[in-house]
């Protein structure tokens, strides 16, 4: 057996990151597309810190902040044409999950000529522009990831793309950002962010590398975790729920994720439930299901979280979030079918599911 | 506070890691220039492996294997000669650490107008020749720093030179070649690596970062401690003990070392004590001085390491090693003087020592 390390993305994290290290969006270029949301950088006030920084060190801002949730191809191609028109030196995705997915598959696509709907399909003979991620929500990791996540609308669902040279060359990873997210939305990455940790630990794909950080990230989950439900953001409880969030992308960087994302995605793609949402009602029934093939590794997960067993985890979930949406039997049974064409998010799930396995998990989710 | 993470080595890391995943040697260039010592990278049957993958890779090895232990600039000048001559496009170090020291300067200067006697001066405006890494002891960590130590004749005594471009491209990093290593170079290199921990855990760069790395060398290295001792090294043995080291490297690429490597490297250049051991000497009289200002964090280090006490672990170490050389007071009270001009060290160490200090570690351990 041997495994594999490689993360070369230049990561400054804590408070103030990106005022302190500012110099660095120089290494991206002199001419950079910004791809943002309509309204988060803006809130948060990371957009004016670019503002102020492109003054300081002489950096002309092209604008793309039309990326929505679950961006699909016609957003990357939007991006595009602005990047291509502008003819920027680099790109900087700044927000949450979808702007840092979008700014990565632009600036592959800005160097290689294949079309935004082929992206899943494409060679790509040269690297993608200079790319920066800033991230604003604590629970992607996309920053310290090479992977975006895009809705297909011909396969009626969101799926990964991964491509080495899409990690981001330099993240700039403060928590400043994200002191002004809601409530739900804190607890919804923070789903997300614990579904990357407690995927990365149990793949077939986790190593002793993967699962140094993984343990950390769960720890850092557990020690936050009655603190999140309560709605008691703290500072120090950004901080460590955003540096849970990196180390997390850091895991999955190197072990992809697997059929719990599947099922997420099909959740978010049908009935628009947020993502880490849909991971966060999927969680203590996967748990549930791969238990058996990794009894030790659920324990530890179990004890880092604080929590006894899977039916306190489940409780725990149920007052965090809404109650599921209503999603049909023949739904049901159509994603289950969906998930088991999804051979590779499989292959890594820590004990292969069938077709009733899959059903299962969704049945006892959703009710 | 902030804290930066960056290391952009691909690893490859486990039993057979080279022969695997040889087909990144092509990634380096398709005439390399190989840095070994005049045996070690023969014997461990690592020269073989790399003959063979030259054979099926279609690599033209060009050979500079006079590096002897604590190379000096002469031995830069020497290799990289060879690597103008033959206009090789890559540079791979392959054995202890110092290969791989040697390799990186080389790498480095091959690319850039500075003569190898200017390398701590230099600019370098070109980055380095494409370089690879693979280590042949379990110790050293230089596979996944930017370092490389040299003996500086006319500073009489060793020093460290850093430069991000000398982080190997790729590091194969692979137990299989540190079966045959003797007990005694067992011993010195594994005090390397732990030292390297050590120090990185208790650097004022340490960040949450490097922690979780260091924390889990120092596991690995307490889990193997009286098996070192023992002579009982089995291929589990290694396998933990390259991990430590490789940990416990990119734990010093974020947090560099501090005054303990400063004075193992006066007893290494004027005694040619071998550098891990030279380490050993100090480190239970530089943990009984940084103490007072990190408490805490020595606590846990003797925990991970399975020692009740500083005490037991100048035992230890006293039980591992031969007695170390004599150093008169004389030399010794130069040592100190010496030391106190190393503001870079010295900043780094979590308690500030002066002169008094420095003398007492140099009395207590030597003695």
């Amino acid at each position: 057996m041997i495994f594999r390390y490689y993360l070369p993305t230049r990561l400054f994290f804590g408070w103030d990151a990106l005022k302190r290290e500012g110099g660095y969006l120089k290494s991206l270029g002199s001419r950079l597309l910004v791809v943002m949301g309509p309204r988060s950088a803006r809130e948060c006030g990371l957009w004016d810190d670019l503002q102020n920084l492109g003054r300081r060190y002489g950096i002309e801002w092209i604008i793309y902040d039309r990326v929505r949730a679950n961006p699909d191809l016609a957003a990357v191609k939007e991006g595009l044409e602005v990047a291509k028109e502008e003819k920027v030196e680099g790109v900087l995705g700044a927000g949450g999950g979808s702007p840092l997915d979008v700014a990565k598959a632009i600036a592959l696509l800005a160097n290689n000529s294949v079309p935004p709907e082929n992206l899943y399909e494409g060679d790509f003979p040269n690297p993608p522009l200079p790319l920066g991620a800033i991230p604003t929500t604590a629970g992607t990791g996309s920053e310290v990831t090479p992977y975006a996540v895009f809705s297909l609308h011909h396969l009626k669902t969101k799926r990964g793309f991964a491509h080495e040279g899409c990690f981001p060359r330099v993240a700039w990873v403060d928590p400043r950002y994200t002191l002004t997210l809601s409530r739900e939305l804190t607890i919804d990455t923070a789903l997300d962010a614990l579904s990357h940790a407690v995927e990365g630990y149990l793949s077939r794909r986790a190593s002793p590398y993967s699962d140094i950080l993984a343990r950390e990230a769960l720890r850092l989950w557990g020690k936050r975790r009655e603190q999140l439900l309560e709605g008691d953001y703290t500072p120090e409880f950004r901080q460590d729920l955003l540096w849970a969030s990196t180390l997390a992308g850091m895991v999955i960087a190197h072990t992809r994720t697997t059929v719990l994302h599947t099922l997420g995605h099909y959740l978010t793609y049908h009935k628009g439930t947020p993502h880490g949402r849909a991971n966060g009602y999927f969680l203590a029934a996967y748990l549930e299901f791969v238990r058996p093939a990794v009894e030790a590794r659920v324990g530890e997960i179990l004890a880092a979280l604080r929590l006894r067993d899977l039916l306190e985890l489940r409780d725990f979930i149920r007052e965090l979030l809404p109650p599921p949406p209503m999603v049909e039997q023949g739904e049901r049974e159509k994603w289950a079918r969906m998930a088991l064409t999804h051979t590779h998010a499989l292959e890594l799930t820590a004990r292969l599911p069938q077709y009733r396995d899959l059903l299962n998990i969704l049945e006892s989710s959703l009710s």
